[in-house]
């Protein structure tokens, strides 16, 4: 095995760091006016509205980096942010990245953290504007603040769904739930046994969907050019039960959704199997798929069910009518937001 | 002393903690379109200029919850942010806050946070639009972002400064540092001798310089009613040296300060003699100031000295003369960037 580089983080300082850094940022959009390097990035936004959206990662709640390397770490955690954009139909533009790190990390550490999210923003057409670099006493800490463009009067929010609107996802559910619970598994195995080595032939595709995920940059471009407008819309972060209950509840409806429409990829079914656990559970509660769920009215039926990578899978309802999932069996079981809520017991 | 009410986190969910600690926020900037509640913020610039910045605070290394109350904690979070507008010459509009926290604290502690921030908010006209709260496995992490808003053409950057200007500083330097090490020394005097009453009179100004710093609205807005944009500026957050050296290096110039023009309190200098600390190694050093460092053409020199609260320290020169502060007795000493650099050794 070739020695691995290590640069202590001291030599460069905090100042020499973010420079190092974030010297070879060249920004892309016109609506990035001035990034890194004064107190403030400067955006010109004079046609557009602004999104704004942030996201804490702590290392143990939200990573664990014994399996997970820092480069995938840099492009999931801008991607996620992304995610959030995209989920009020708008598009990604900047972001600012603030670390806090301890001594255990080099400088090629952060260099391959950067990189994946480097690789993030090239894909999906974003600028680094800004950020902040801090000593940490412990783990790894990293705070993202993405701003994106929407147009006015096209922005979704999660409160416009109305009865009869069909209720739609895009990809595929769950699997990057059981790409985690593969990766915690193997974790396992190692910490009893050094020597083995993990067996991931054919699993790759769910811990792609755990490790690198991607967010719906695609998606939204089509129901652009269709002139599709949802009327309701989220990214699948926490599971599509906990988020289709608060699209159900800010927008004062029920919903159906029909068990057999759950889009599950084959590999999450058979990962679930071999775990004997439901792959509807993982579908419904899994989290981190990152895939889109909106309403569009009825009449888009036809329009929705042309577009590759999208399901419809139910519909909305008075709101008296609850929130249920109606099993293959015909039974009606109310959704709950088991979700992944990282501050319960 | 009366009981502390302490209610446990997990008695509310991520979800319904984020509720509760934002059910109050009331927008009140028209810029604000939609805030805290969907995947991303929505604001309205469209006339405006936006700007960006983020700042990442960690228990143990920006901050000692042993001697900082809460409340104060969230206050200075906030304000170091607006801090950062307008040394844009900007003005502060939306913040985003996430924060992590272990179970040592209560929903109480978090009430007490956020009513600092409130308090910042109200005050520089602020509105919350969004954050994040997630558990942390070890100390407190904050991460704020704020954004603000900018005349196009009248925002000013590091790299304006031009050979003759005027280098003015508002405030006085190095009380916030000399508060600093008060709170330290009381803090080792207590762990010593649990039964002592920490004595702080006559010191409640650099205390408070500390604890509850201020950012300059005031002066930049009466910059705006004369007319003045000034040629560079920064906020000084790091002390005067590094700020300035920041400014000469961006604008590929030089400069002369003169000690005997350096703003110090009189409890500044009377701390830094208890601790035999030099006032004007802590102006120049100290950090934590959040007062203004700018550059102005020497013909608004009439200007400038009409403003109560601005200090002229200095002129601008040629890269080749470098940067030298003139002492009393007429000696050049080159500026060093010792800063307070949180991740050097």
């Amino acid at each position: 095995m070739s020695e691995i580089k290590r640069t202590e983080i001291a030599t460069l300082g905090e100042f020499g760091l973010i420079d190092h850094l974030t010297k070879t940022i060249e920004l892309k959009n016109i609506s990035s006016l001035k990034g890194v390097g004064d107190d403030a990035a400067v955006l010109d936004y004079s046609s557009k509205r602004v999104l704004v959206t942030t996201d804490l990662l702590l290392e143990g709640i939200h990573f664990d980096l014994t399996y997970v390397p820092l480069k995938h770490l840099g492009y999931k955690s801008a991607v996620v942010n992304f995610s959030d954009i995209y989920a009020m139909n708008g598009q990604p533009k900047q972001i600012t990245i603030s670390l806090g790190i301890s001594k255990r990390f080099s400088i090629e550490d952060l260099e391959d953290f950067y990189e994946g999210v480097n690789m993030a923003c090239e894909k999906y057409g974003v600028d680094i504007v800004g950020g902040d670099t801090s000593s940490s006493l412990t783990g790894m800490t990293i705070s993202i603040t993405c701003i994106g463009e929407g147009e006015e009067g096209k922005i979704v929010y999660r409160n416009g769904a109305r009865e009869t609107d069909l209720i739609c996802v895009t990809g595929n559910l769950g699997a990057a739930y059981m790409g985690l619970q593969l990766l915690e598994r193997e974790k396992r195995v190692l910490e009893n046994n050094k020597e083995t080595q993990p067996d991931f032939a054919g699993k790759e595709y769910i811990l792609e969907r755990q490790l690198k995920p991607e967010a719906q940059k695609a998606i939204i471009e089509v129901l652009a050019e269709k002139d599709i407008v949802p009327t309701s819309m989220m990214d699948i972060s926490d599971g599509l039960s906990s988020e289709l209950l608060h699209i159900c509840g800010q927008s004062k409806v029920g919903c159906r959704i029909f068990e057999e429409k759950i889009p599950i990829d084959y590999q999450t079914s058979v990962m679930a199997e071999e775990f004997n656990f439901s792959p509807l559970t993982a579908a419904l509660n899994g989290g981190e798929d990152y895939e889109l769920l909106f309403t569009v009215p009825l009449a888009k039926h036809q329009d929705i069910i042309t577009i590759p990578g999208i399901r419809e899978i139910g519909y909305i309802t008075k709101e008296a009518l609850g929130s249920y999932i109606v099993t293959q069996t015909g039974q009606e079981v109310a959704l709950s937001a088991q979700g992944w809520n990282s501050l319960s017991e």
